[in-house]
């Protein structure tokens, strides 16, 4: 029960987790499932990373970190599972993980670029992901997850070479055109947003794992 | 079909969703829904706040703004609604945003006191939306979300007290009980899991919103 629970709601390395396991609540508990350590030692340390500003890199820390948490809830699964639907009006699990790539691609143009919307290419690729919903059920379906983590991997990886160009200044910049008077909006909200949304999406991503035909019910 | 995305996926001021809805894909535009902006001004200034050091004064603001979605996804619905099981074994929304309260609660004392587990008294309340489960589905029912919205505010306030009283230092801390030699662990990463994990729970809840007896089909 608990080791299950662990695997679905959290993320450190088990051997950690088996130690604490004992003492901690296990929702409380972050847990990589055995033999799916992330490449990356330092997941676990937010804060400043080398290379970057110290705010830039704390986000960067944080995007990091995110990221290897969604990669770890599918890259074990199946095409169709991915593109397993739960109801008419669901979204897939290839869909949600193309959507972050959309997402960060728009964010990309919007504070690198200063546009506000894609090109006519650029919405080839992103516009189904990004609206999701009909659109994306119909396009978006047929590949195995490692084709969608590369596309969205190419879309970060061009965002930490951005990122490294950047000073915290930038990132605390208000953004006229998005804010009101009474409420500014700044570039790192962007970005933290698109870091969150990661979250957002990973939760949806967890509870329909755990609904997949002859998926282990659990408790999300 | 647009607004009805920008509600769903996303929390920007209404005036500025409209003014901006032209441009922007839909789904990369955070709306708040009209009337209930939020009361907090700088809510999309994500950044150092006063009265606390940078970095902590930075997760203030991302904490601030992760709770303030959730608020605004919850507020406004009933009794009926929150205790709704979608099935035997999903989690009802009301407990979902006492789970956030519940984990937070375990990293305040974890962090602010060192203790790796609930005390007697914490568990009685905290056990069961910390496990959720069948424990939540029999335990957590019959409030209104007001119950739940202030037990969680309750806990956020004592984290925001004790946070004035810390530095970055204590932020960037290797925990050596959490920490493996080969994966370090901070205080930052701990309190960055609480924030990011209101956005997983939040995506579990716009999914579930959905999918309420009544509710108009919604692509989550």
């Amino acid at each position: 029960m608990r080791t299950s629970i662990y695997n679905r709601r959290s993320f450190i390395t088990r051997s950690a987790a088996l130690a604490l396991s004992a003492a901690l609540p296990a929702a409380a508990l972050p847990v990589f499932a055995a033999g799916n350590q992330p490449a990356n030692d330092d997941l676990f340390m937010i804060g400043p990373v080398k290379g970057y500003s110290p705010q830039i890199g704390t986000l960067v820390s944080m995007l990091n970190y995110n990221r290897q948490t969604v990669i770890q809830s599918v890259q074990s699964l199946n095409q169709e599972q991915i593109d397993f639907l739960l109801d008419g009006h669901a979204n897939t699990i290839a869909a949600l993980v193309l959507h972050l790539g959309a997402t960060e691609k728009f964010y990309q143009i919007n504070t690198f670029e200063g546009r506000q919307e894609f090109n006519e290419e650029e919405k080839k690729r992103w516009e189904a992901p990004m609206e999701l919903g009909d659109k994306g059920r119909k396009e978006i379906k047929g590949k195995e997850i490692r084709y969608y983590l590369d596309l969205i991997a190419e879309v970060r990886s061009k965002t930490l070479d951005e990122f490294k160009k950047k000073d915290d200044q930038w990132l605390m910049a208000v953004d006229p055109k998005w804010s009101k008077p009474d409420r500014p909006l700044n570039t790192y909200w962007k970005w933290f947003h698109v870091c969150e949304h990661e979250s957002n999406h990973r939760g949806q991503i967890a509870f329909l794992k755990s609904r997949l035909p002859g998926a282990k019910p659990a408790s999300e």
